[in-house]
């Protein structure tokens, strides 16, 4: 058998990893790509409606089974996604963007090309797509093995994308040196500890842990990132450590673990009790890294002293002034599980679901529906939140045992849920998929239902029809007609869409919500629910001395 | 009256130009443009889609008003719309791009906000939005003034977009200075010649004209994104040379004007005729800059001899190896208007209508397609061609007298036809806006017919439904399985995207096409109908030396 062709091997190579789809749009110069993943067994071609759906797709999907593959074309196609792969970057997710490039004979020969700018500058839109990744390489013949071990490694190291230019030329060329057979994801150890910085780190941790009366633990998505929530769950049901999760980290533990206590989140954490926990620790074992961001922290409104706080994050260890460094997340999350002592004791009140407000005939509210869908939910299942208004009732949610979340908290991109729904579910290989998004956001990219209903996926999504882009209720004021959506009728689309065998449905009201959610029970395929619900007004979010938009606000007193 | 905030004085100043219409997407860090542009009179706001599809229809306004607003928000907005904005670049035209950024406030406290990375970079995108951009600025209330002119200047005299950062904060502070009050872009001089040179470029372009036995003139898209085409035509009348138009100059000129013979394309001419006029030319007079890109030139097939030509472009002139600068292309048009010295002659026989193959209950074809829709073009009709295969039909036929045609030829990303038709549709003040378009291509933006049903706007829209890409036939080759699409059905979609009064159908036969085409008539409202037209063995472009894609291919005898 011969050597692999450069694209051959770089697909072969990535899907060894465990990734079996590739999330594109076709494209001239990327003809190479897409030819291969046409004919490479064990991957399949996922054709998304755009590109920038295509790499929220395989943001989803990288979620799930720690790394995708995204593949567009030059310029037009690579810009395109370019939202979509820096939200990857934010989120930390390896996605692996593969991009085709003209060949190097046009190249070579000067020839002016579409998709360009009408020059022979054809390296243009490397850098811009770059920008979004945390490594890069143009593929060739000779570079292609060595490359990619780097790539990868890198990827892998930082959980973040990575860029990779395959010439319509070069990516037809055999290999040269010896292929590698990888591992997959779970195999690999993606970072390094130095065992001196390691021990030190871990010792100092425990002897805080012993000597802290009051400690509490935050998990962060980061150790979702680096496929340590097993380890992490470990380490909490041992040490028995009240545990809170940030808005942005919700799924990244399982919530029926009784040492969870619920969301902090400054003034908006779920509970005044969950707050004070939280703020009165004498100490706090930050497993992640907590990104303080404003949507993070109730608007800046935490109050975590950082004399006070442990970080354990990616390859380093934080404890007030002190950094240790090459300190492997996985390697102090094992040391932890292995040498932490047990505390007594129990954790408050167990966490209640929701209160069944509303009832028959009354016009469905957030609340109405969120307390249904939160009894709809079961172990497998995996529920994708939209960035918007409903993300603020749906996060506070109690989660049944078993359940996941996946949420875009800091890169915060509407449009990015109803993709990425797609990406989740084709990395599933139980459970169901529920979307739960709002209008707004929805109509960015509800093209992407045609190639759910292409591929057969069989999601359950529930979009929150208010007629508006409800979240700028919160961060600006309310009446703005920019605010105003077009008065679509998104129950009719799945059907326009040729979305075969899919339930449909407009409901407005409890017992109609009721109802439909009991037809899901008994139906086997994907459903889809237009749930129209009065604006409401909303709970803003908690003021601060900082003017976080652009009026000057008065602070308040606290 | 006090002085105006940065962000009024922008949009005043930009809509000085000649521009009523924000396309945007409202956001968290933009509202200060969004509020502003609610209110500021002779502006209104149009909420698109997506920021892509918001790029996209800005650039289809500014195709006929010369300018045009597109406004996103920081970061996840801005990313999204850089494919459009950067497809303005390629097709020369000056669309403002104003994105909000946090305010100052926030940036001084280095507080973490969504839409970034977690960090304390706050000017992280702005490289990537500015390349898509010739000029850029972060606008101030000191600098607001004085940046402006100057953005605006270099903006109109690159006919390229421009970038302009304004943070929440700074946005709202009155400007400091002078207000400027501008002119129309009609009234302005976009271009400044230095009268030697001018002098010089337009003498040696007669002589050479004078000297000349078988002159032909091509015109560029580019005399018409300077606002010239009517000297352009004053000159080809009084002149009366041949006059050919490549594929991408498509509607810049009158084709109705006896001297137009047909399009020059090299093997891909319009016809043999026209192929061996412009290639045996002793003369090509280049109006504007002939773009030799491969789809604009037959796959590079096109011969013309640089010594037998002279090029003028916006503010130079080359005559072989000479080349002359400081020669506004206005200043060179009028110049040569007042001095050419007309030739006698006919131009060969007038130029047909398509055969009306096909009829009562054939399926239809491409070519029964492209005739119906020639009769049914009427003076005043824009016609909004998308990327695809239905360019290869539709842009070598005849074009009836005062019927203009949009198409996105160099930068070539498909879904930017039906956005670009709703900034046409918007752009006019009479005549009707037709679109054309691929499924494959309509699939990735037509979200957007939410916001025409909205808006009201009364497009008539051809959907060429043949269930896959088709241009990849001709760029590769047929059955690849990543170019099937899924089966939407289309003519549903009005319905669901809540477009009142739409007439929507689905035709199959000639008899059908015809009668659709009679109701549009009589239907004073929009138009939706998905054309059925079985998959065809299309015409593969001329092969050349040149491998165009990856394929190695035997040169074919010439």
């Amino acid at each position: 058998m011969g050597q692999p062709t450069v694209v051959e091997y770089t697909l072969s190579r990535l899907s060894q990893l465990g990734i079996d789809r590739i999330f594109g749009v076709p494209g001239d110069y990327a003809f190479p790509i897409n030819d291969a993943a046409e004919t490479l067994p064990g991957l399949s071609w996922v054709g998304c409606a755009n590109e920038l759906n295509a790499a929220y797709a395989a943001d989803g999907y990288a979620r799930l089974r720690g790394a995708a593959i995204l593949s567009t074309t030059y310029g037009v196609g690579e810009l395109s996604a370019l939202n979509g792969v820096m939200g990857s970057k934010a989120q930390r997710l390896p996605v692996f963007h593969l991009v085709g490039m003209p060949s190097e004979r046009i190249q070579k020969l000067g020839l002016i090309t579409h998709h360009n700018l009408g020059d022979t500058v054809y390296d243009r839109f490397q850098p811009l797509s770059a920008a979004a990744c945390c490594v890069q390489a143009v593929l060739t013949s000779a570079n292609c093995v060595d490359e990619l071990e780097r790539v990868i490694r890198e990827a892998l190291r930082q959980s973040r994308p990575a860029y990779l230019v395959l010439s319509e030329l070069q990516a037809l060329q055999p290999v040269r040196g010896q292929p590698v057979n990888g591992r997959s994801l779970q195999a690999l150890q993606r970072q390094q500890s130095s065992p001196e910085e390691l021990e030190a780190a871990v010792e100092a941790i425990l002897d805080r842990l012993d000597r802290a009366q009051r400690p509490v633990v935050m998990v962060t998505d980061l150790v979702r990132r680096y496929g340590l929530r097993q380890q992490a769950e470990a380490f909490i049901r041992k040490a028995n450590l009240p545990t809170a999760l940030a808005p942005f980290d919700k799924g990244c533990l399982d919530e029926s673990l009784p040492q969870v206590i619920g969301m902090y989140s400054g003034a908006a954490s779920s509970s005044p009790a969950v707050r004070s926990l939280v703020e009165e620790a004498d100490l706090l074992l930050d497993i992640g890294g907590l990104v303080p961001a404003d949507l993070n922290t109730g608007s800046w409104s935490a109050s975590i002293d950082s004399s006070r706080k442990v970080t354990v994050s990616d390859d380093w260890v934080q404890l007030g002034d002190k950094v240790f460094v090459h300190t492997a997340l996985e390697d102090v999350l094992q040391a932890l599980v292995e040498r932490v002592k047990p505390r007594e004791g129990e954790h408050g009140p167990g966490r209640d679901l929701a209160p069944l407000v509303g009832s028959g005939a009354e016009a469905l509210s957030s609340a109405a529906f969120t307390a249904r869908l939160q009894r709809r939910l079961r172990a497998g299942d995996t529920l994708v939140v939209e960035t918007g208004s409903c993300m603020l009732h749906l996060l506070p949610m109690v989660l049944p045992a078993g359940v996941d979340v996946e949420v875009q908290g800091l890169w915060g991109s509407i449009g990015w849920a109803t993709p990425a729904c797609l990406g989740v579910a084709m990395a599933k290989t139980v459970g169901r998929t529920w979307l739960v998004s709002g209008d707004g956001a929805h109509l960015l990219t509800l093209n992407e239902l045609a190639v759910m209903g292409r591929y057969g996926v069989k999601p359950v999504i529930v979009v929150l029809n208010n007629g508006l882009y409800g979240i700028e209720d919160v961060f600006s004021e309310r009446g703005h007609g920019y605010d105003d959506l077009a008065s679509v009728r998104y129950h009719l689309l799945p059907a326009a869409f040729g979305c075969q065998g899919w339930l449909s449905e407009q409901v407005r009201t409890v017992s109609e919500l009721e109802a439909v959610f009991e037809r899901i029970e008994a139906h086997d395929g994907a459903a889809y629910i237009e749930v129209m619900i009065p604006n409401e007004e909303s709970q803003p979010l908690p003021e601060t001395t900082v003017d976080r938009n652009y009026k000057l606000r008065t602070p308040t007193a606290e």
